[in-house]
């Protein structure tokens, strides 16, 4: 079914990223690795083998770093003034969503209840950013 | 629409890629990147300006190397012995996929027609990965 | 001089930044990178060298994203809620400096005049992260 | 010895692996983290300090990581159609060989035959490879 | 007062660093990063907590390695044969202070002395840093 | 041949370089990626198309910068102050290697001469690596 609004979708609801820039955003790129960070924390808690805990925590590292990156890079690069005007609420949601990324957040806890608030808040995010790119 | 499917996606369909493994995968990974080399092609072409090109360049370079990375993550960490004989093209399509993402694909090219080439090398890949988590 | 304040500086005036966290940040990281931005636009400018201009842009372009990376981690990490309060100008100071950093400013142009606002920018960033640091 | 044949052996037999391409490709790239994984296992296992079995685990998912993309490159990279009708155990060979390296090989296990696997693994990769070039 | 410093610091005290090369090289960048693990040091000391400890093991690796990288970079690209000949303890000190922060130092020890020796060792390269910068 | 020296290669000279350490260290990785710069070098003076020459030399910069970092490695890591006292010249001889792959060397130059300098002085510190091996 992804695959399908994938194929199907207009290119108006293109994806972009990078800083040249080619114009394509999506959250999809932070909610993935949310999903990661969350799924983690799920077997972290399922399994005891300090090895296996060792690897667990070093990952949720790098994911939860990841998440950051890709929200920050919406919030700075996709978002223009216009949108800060219309969304007053965005910078807060921007800074709420990576602090639940970081130390504060799935970095530094090991509670799933946390990866929860991080997908809530970046489908909040997410939410903003498809509205803009409807309009 | 996009998130839509995201909210309501089945589990089933989550997406995976840590090695812990996480067990979340997702093509879009590889596909997002892919439509970013496409649009840096078209701005590129586009745009004579030498200090734009040689920018252009440079990030097509990293975005095309992203691509490789997370379809070789996809053949090495979610297919599984069984999948490669339910569809003995697989090998043949990853490593065609990532050579169309290298030297001889949207690294050495500036021709839009690769970059689609590529897409469409993914989206079969794409679909192959959905067919076997529908399994 | 700068070494001097390096050893006499207070405990308190401590500089931090990773995400266990450690507690030290330091708006100088981000600075030195933008330092160096502006330096290779004025090589850049005075050197026609097809090949000196080739790296000169792609260097420009990482030491960019750190100014980019460095200050993300400043506005998510180190600011908390109640500075925010006290400085409402934050978000956007934040925000517009690192666009500064970005496609619309170092990274895009090789006009010393916009590295010149990006340092400006995070000389009004450090004044507030001193003071945050006196209180 | 080695710097010997290094010294001597023809420009026929050079190493090669950027994606301009420079066509220089060595299983030696691979073979030298892998041993480095093993050696990490060796140390692993004979360290029952927590502090320093921490370190070890998260260096050798870092060297793993390396294995698995100098034999990914080798395989998208070097390997051409023509070798892969030659020799049809290629697609399997590369694939085991990385999943060696991963969460089901040495990432995920702290047993020291496992590494030996994946190093008789790269043996074969390199005994092809080497095959390939005096063709 | 570290803000003052870095406003009223003539152009001949600029900080550079990048292969441009664009000149501008300091210290502090090595510094900052090894004032984050003394702080982790004290940080991982001063808590039980296996997963903190875990966390704390692994960004140390990290930051230790920064540290090598920033006085690896002075040692090489900024200190020039004249530099060699005025203070022929220069190689030694980047030696000893590159392997304060590797194995037998910040990366392999948790204990805050060895810390407090990287920055020892540190500020004794910043002091002939600044000495050739004012001559 | 070479795999054959590397099968039957003695223990005592195995390859090292983590920074666990593993103990496995090999010049052959700084002298690969050196092979590569050479031949970047090459074809990039062969081909005159631009967006080829903006390959070649942001290749050949990150290739440069590969060979420093595993020189460095090799200087801080492996050797220790009986080497050093033994071979007066490694000091020297590492500054040397590495400002060739720098801004001075094969990463600001297009001359195959320059890469041919760094190939000679990266193959007289593998001759005192592998001596200090035999010892």
């Amino acid at each position: 079914m992804r695959l399908l609004t994938q194929l199907l979708a207009p290119k108006a609801i293109a994806h972009a990223h990078c800083d040249l820039p080619c114009g394509v955003y999506d959250p999809a790129q932070a909610r993935i690795e949310a999903e990661s960070v969350k799924a983690i924390i799920e077997k972290y808690n399922a399994n005891e083998d300090p090895a296996f805990r060792t690897r667990a925590i070093a990952i949720k590292e790098e994911r939860s770093d990841l998440v950051k990156h890709h929200l920050w890079v919406l919030w700075t690069d996709y978002f223009k003034p216009p949108h800060f005007e219309k969304y007053p609420q965005l910078n807060q949601l921007f800074n709420e969503a990576t602090k639940l990324a970081g130390a504060g957040g799935t970095k530094g806890s090991t509670d799933v209840a946390v990866a929860n608030s991080l997908l809530a808040k970046i489908d909040e995010i997410a939410k903003v950013f498809w509205e803009t790119k409807q309009a």
